[in-house]
């Protein structure tokens, strides 16, 4: 039997994956729920049609989301997670012992308990004694927030859906008040090639330079989203993303990647002349 | 109407591009030759079912093939282009107006004259008159050539089918004797994410490794790739790929660009440590 499921990436550009079985599917209140067995990218979740990650490649986006603020922040105790309910940021957060608290806020929690269920290699992280996990609107969650965190990590999957209001100027807003003085918020910032997405990576950039005094893009190689160009926004309120870089230290904890080192951090940070343009044109 | 074109990127993983039409198809002595419109990504050449540019995208894989290693040596005069028929690379060449002779090697006449058909935005670049184009196998023009090029530009479509005999050891040691004793050769390395192409990737490397003192693998984001995360070789006789770049040279130039530039330089070569440690296996 062939089975295939394709990822659209435009209305015109779809990346296509061999399917070996459909583990699980399901609708929830939020969306519609999928878990998929591919020939070359193990287990894939798919939420409302969208490829949200595969087993093979989740490692790049995981890593890149967390540990580039973690190397550059000296000294984080306490962290938010907005999204994220597979727990594959959890899984790298928890490699610090120096974290306090973990408040993970998923409004989802079917997702949760799915990705316990099915891909635990990921969402097992989330029974670490330090992890909170919040069935809220993100939204909602952050606005009885204040001076609280000292790392913001917006795990939201994309600016149409359920997670919508994430992607507001009053979100980005609320996340500021919740950051301690020198905290950190770092978000998914979508893809600089397709036009649409590069419009809403645009966007996203305008709000976030609005609301912080530091604000850097930076990107990595993720195969199994559109364009595999996949760009964070590093937003924050006192330390400089490469000024602050503390890649000593970072390497003497000792945690284990595959694809993060201190090594790439000044490179992710350097952006091609068309990504600079499209950004430099809202700030 | 629908019409899609399929790249396979593994027997599993498929890119699909929606076309809205055909305009050229024929084979040649030694190949399928096909050129589609795509939607989204403007025209495709296609040359046995494999996708080997668009004309969205094309400008970060010729950009980057050709702009640094002419950013780190310091007098090129004389390049040689393997393949390449297409004139991509050569129209970033003839930026530099020092540059005195461009050699093209492509066994393929009627590639290049589909090429200046169909895709002259890119092919026009062979009429510049530094330009020679040689209707030979790659393989067997470079033996015969000794101390004369300062740059070889390997831009060979794959190691399987007619441009085989491109990537083996004993083609690489008579890229070695062509170069005069301070000359570079920088060929595309393939993919490191699939594992097909991650063995490709690291036997070209290997033996590049043992044909020159200096070699080091650089990246770039090419979306119509398969997994986007594309690799070249830099292998040099003397020039250090990043010791000895001239970054404020280039720059004074004035060479317009729209993905490469010297603050990306160095970036471009720190490899996610999962590509480092499939090098290293071979180094």
């Amino acid at each position: 039997m062939e089975m295939w499921f394709s990822d659209e990436h435009t209305d015109n550009v779809k990346l296509s994956l061999r399917i070996k079985r459909q583990l699980f599917s399901a609708e929830s209140e939020f969306q519609r729920i999928d878990v998929l067995e591919s020939e070359d990218f193990g287990k894939v979740l798919v939420v409302d049609g969208d490829l949200m990650l595969t087993e093979k490649d989740e490692f790049i986006y995981h890593e890149m989301i967390t540990h580039v603020p973690m190397a550059v922040h000296p000294d984080v105790k306490n962290v938010l997670v907005i999204g994220g309910g597979d727990g594959g940021v959890v899984r790298e957060l928890i490699k610090y012992d120096s974290l306090e608290k973990i408040d993970v806020v998923e409004v989802d929690p079917l997702l949760v308990e799915v990705c316990r269920k099915y891909i635990p290699e990921i969402a097992c992280s989330l029974n670490d004694s330090r992890v909170e996990i919040y069935n809220e609107d993100g939204l909602r969650f952050i606005r009885s927030r204040t001076s609280e965190y000292d790392l913001i990590i917006i795990d939201s999957p994309n600016p149409f859906g359920p997670g919508e209001g994430l992607f507001t100027k009053e979100f980005y807003g609320n996340c500021y008040n919740a950051l301690r003085d020198d905290g950190i918020m770092i978000n998914q910032n979508e893809s600089p090639f397709y036009e649409e997405e590069a419009f809403q990576c645009q966007r996203m950039h305008k709000r976030i330079v609005e609301t912080f005094p530091i604000c850097k893009v930076y990107q990595a190689h993720i195969p199994a989203y559109p364009s595999g160009h996949w760009l964070f926004g590093f937003a924050s309120k006192k330390y400089h993303p490469l000024n602050d870089l503390n890649g000593v230290g970072w390497k003497l904890r000792g945690i284990s990647t595959r694809y993060y080192e201190p090594r790439l951090h000044y490179g992710v940070f350097a952006l091609p002349v068309y990504v600079e343009e499209l950004l430099r044109d809202v700030e």
